[in-house]
């Protein structure tokens, strides 16, 4: 039962969380146990307090993953002779791009270059060229590359342009805010793990609740019907089937953590300092990011192979992971890198921990030159 | 961390679980974990081998509830063109009515009498009656009434007419076998709780293989795409999106264990011994079961509310709540009755103190008429 020996999850999710939420999966309750229903019931108000939604939005959650709740979202919004136009700049935008292909959604899609963020233009000059257009869905934190998307630009656009916008918040949720007031969205879809630090499998919408009642009959599913989860869940204050009990106890615990830590602002400094002390101490070693600072979410920072012949990541991992820490390869989109990422329960003293490791890891493989590659 | 506190559900699911298996869950691991991927492999093989599905099928766990898996399992096997046939008896079945409707799936259904099991008769004229089904769909273990379907005979007919048979095996999946070979089903659809004493949250589609290879396309959903998630489970032994590492440890824990008391006969011999002394306890006290033994499964009793001016189910459940144990109301399909299970790691002997703790209560409620209604 002791889970000091695991490493240490240097990845964008699943993420180290706590003892505490963790042993908050110890119980078998009812359906209705009272428990459970406060479960909900506080996650449902803790997450609405948190984006400011009291009265224009209301929380829905699901079982799934943060996948999961982005086809939840494209099926319940979008309606019968909608066209939503999907933004990416990495893999996660891909994947919307292929989900709305996999639902037969009536969609289309643009993209932008992986390092730099989008602009308001290019979001102008998308929806210009295609006024059947109801809805943009655009991913917030990109952690494929850390790409941090302009929200508040994006949201301007579709505001002014009368679209509905949903954010694909899965891996940002928690650590920023997303205002729904400002920002006015239809939909953000959040994951219980991530910045939430709970276990993964369960999915949060955030839904504008006019939005949402227009959106009955849309989904062509039963169990990721938003709409249909939301009403029965307002009036029962459970879900519609077999609910996770287990999970839906350690995320009730994880907000309460999350509350007690000072909400976002406190958890974003804690991973902003994290992520400094990374960047800062990685470029010691001569390391290069792949992106500019300014552009980069402080959740997970994505650093360029050492054009060291005796590099390969496959050794860096294994020797990080006999220090008990995990980190990531890159993606498709960012070829040639890696990921270390400083979300969950992680703290900066732990990052200096590994930066030692990862010392320690290289001098053992005999890599020498860091960065400025060919 | 000490759950001996927590009442004893004796109720379909989710049912209470053993302490080995909720500490299995105490750890984080990435995706990518040996560990993880042991536990969704082992998973995989002992399911197989409890099915005798080897060569002939292969089995797809998907993150969602029972009633996802049903989802999942209509919108991977059914085709363009094909025609799903659903019978129903109870609550459950009109709930795979309910899915199919709700993903504008071609379907059409009939209703046999609730409390006697269907024939295979009924099943002929149904198929006959509308050439154009290719599927059908049926509930084994029907839990609103406790009702047990007969799988054989129905499986029987599906073959000899060339017809996909597709099965709900939520609710006793783990207790009871349901030979892939001799039935012959494209599909059957599990839930990690419930027989499997798992935390819900899992479900498993135990799958044809000739059948889901040509499911590949056929479904408008990504992440209950069967046919996708096993190609990419047989490629890569993950999941596609982030999965639920906790659950999955748990999951495979709990299948240790199933394996450990003996398998399909030695679990069911327990429910079966359970079942027993708590029929014959209330027979003793009065009352009365809704249905006949020959036809109830052994994992669910229901009862005829007491004809006794004093009974309100609500104080019967409070009073057996404040002693530990928590029942179930009946379904609309049954009305004025009352439920009883003995699945999870419910013993012969909890259920003799859940028959003490039941006498007592009616005591204190004034109930002396226990059966013979008007």
């Amino acid at each position: 039962m002791d889970d000091t020996d695991d490493p240490l999850l240097l990845t964008p999710g699943p993420a180290t969380i706590s003892a505490r939420v963790k042993q908050a999966m110890l119980h078998d309750y009812a359906s209705g146990d009272p428990r459970v229903i406060e479960a909900i019931g506080f996650a449902r108000r803790y997450l609405l307090e948190l984006c400011n939604g009291a009265g224009s939005h209301t929380v829905v959650p699901i079982l799934g993953s943060g996948t999961s709740g982005v086809e939840a979202t494209i099926g319940t919004f979008l309606p019968e002779g909608g066209r939503l136009l999907i933004h990416t700049n990495g893999i996660y935008g891909d994947r919307i791009i292929e989900i709305a292909r996999h639902m037969r959604a009536n969609h289309t899609s643009f993209r932008t270059a992986p390092y730099t963020p989008p602009t308001a233009e290019q979001f102008e000059a998308a929806l210009a060229a295609d006024p059947a257009i109801t809805h943009v869905m655009v991913v917030h934190c990109e952690t494929s590359t850390g790409i941090l998307n302009p929200i508040e630009a994006i949201a301007e656009v579709c505001r002014r342009r009368g679209k509905g916008l949903l954010v694909d918040a899965v891996a940002s949720f928690g650590a920023f805010a997303l205002d729904a007031k400002k920002l006015a969205y239809d939909a953000v879809v959040c994951s219980a793990n991530k910045g939430l630090q709970a276990p993964p499998g369960l999915a949060f919408v955030i839904a504008k609740r006019a939005a949402l009642e227009e959106s009955k009959g849309n989904a062509r599913s039963l169990t990721m019907d938003l709409w249909d989860q939301h009403q029965h869940m307002e009036r029962t204050g459970m879900f519609r089937f077999t609910p996770p009990t287990h999970l839906l106890l350690a995320m009730a615990e994880a907000l309460r953590e999350h509350q007690e830590e000072g909400g976002i602002a406190a958890r974003q400094a804690r991973y902003r300092r994290s992520w400094k002390r990374l960047v800062d101490g990685m470029r010691q070693m001569g390391f290069r990011t792949l992106l500019a600072d300014e552009v980069a979410s402080p959740i997970v920072a994505t650093f360029h192979d050492p054009p060291d012949e005796n590099y390969a990541f496959q050794k860096l991992y294994d020797g990080m992971l006999r220090r008990g820490f995990v980190i990531f390869p890159g993606r498709l989109a960012a070829a040639n890198t890696f990921r270390i990422a400083c979300i969950g329960v992680v703290t900066e003293a732990e990052i200096g921990r590994a930066l030692d490791a990862l010392a320690e890891t290289l001098a053992e493989m005999g890599v020498t030159r860091m960065g400025r590659a060919a």
